[in-house]
């Protein structure tokens, strides 16, 4: 489907608020223009290019976001976190991370991306998983970039928070987990 | 509580059948006698210890009985296994596996041995977690031994597989999982 140049240009600057990581090539596809046509748009929309997009976000050090964690305990690298709101992770899958038979990224590696995330989104000091429910939808592979949503749904009186994270590659979801954290304190004490 | 010693020598099989992993101090403390009488009582029994109980399951080789992925693909050690039955695996938490903070296990590493486990425990060529539900009911800390039971608790028409995993340190859950696991074949094709 063609799009009016500025219906493309409206459709392609809300696609890049909703996936920060997607390629030139990949807007190319989803919108039927060249690669040209797309770098055209992102000038005209002063829209960054792809490695500068990721660079911004790289630069920002969320050390002193995180309290429930240090950094390097996080699988996966925080791209951006508002507490007891919502988190954004990314994760570089290897052939480190893959099953040798099939190429197929291992569970453990996907959990531990959002599990992690889920733990960072805690505005507390101490957080803890209780329960989870994991859907694994669709096989990732070595090559691919995982990125993880965090979303806080609701929080009770028994010291837990809830927690939705949802997992894609290029947009599509892949993994979907649900958790139930504890934690010792309320907000903002 | 003290028992008979026909009670006792009753009972301290069925504890070592149920946890082969138990330590003579671990028996002596449930029984409340002397480590000595829990000795003599394994030795009246023909119970090897525990050092030779280890060594005995780690001398056999599961290469040939673990169909869907290579032995150093999963996390922990098999101990036993029966395909598309049951399997047992053994998992000793490190300073590696906690949380800096607060030294409690990461989820993902009890989550990784489960997992593992349902998947090592299906006999087919391919076997991937569809979905997965986890209860983490106790802190596991560095030092303790995890010891995974999977459980293939039903089959469906669709190749579905249901895997359940309780992981307990010293006879106490700290971990469920029920896994809904996705196979190519039928059993025994």
């Amino acid at each position: 489907m063609k799009y009016s140049k500025k219906e493309r240009q409206k459709l392609l600057k809300q696609t890049i608020e909703d996936n920060p990581f997607i390629t030139d090539d990949q807007l190319a596809t989803k919108f039927n223009v060249s690669v040209q046509t797309i770098r055209l748009d992102r000038m005209e929309l002063s829209i960054p290019e792809l490695r500068e997009r990721i660079k911004d976000v790289a630069a920002h050090n969320f050390e002193n976001e995180v309290k429930t964690l240090p950094l390097d305990e996080i699988i996966g690298e925080i791209i951006d976190i508002e507490l007891d709101e919502r988190a954004l992770s990314i994760f570089d899958v290897t052939e480190d991370h893959v099953f040798q038979r099939n190429n197929i990224a291992r569970g453990h590696h996907l959990f531990a991306q959002a599990n992690s995330l889920a733990v960072a989104v805690i505005d507390d000091d101490l957080a803890l998983t209780v329960k989870s429910t994991l859907s694994f939808t669709r096989p990732v592979h070595a090559g691919d970039r995982v990125i993880a949503k965090a979303t806080v749904t609701s929080r009770d009186d028994n010291n837990r928070t809830f927690v939705s994270v949802t997992s894609t590659v290029n947009g599509t979801t892949v993994f979907t987990g649900d958790f139930e954290m504890y934690r010792t304190k309320g907000k903002g004490e």
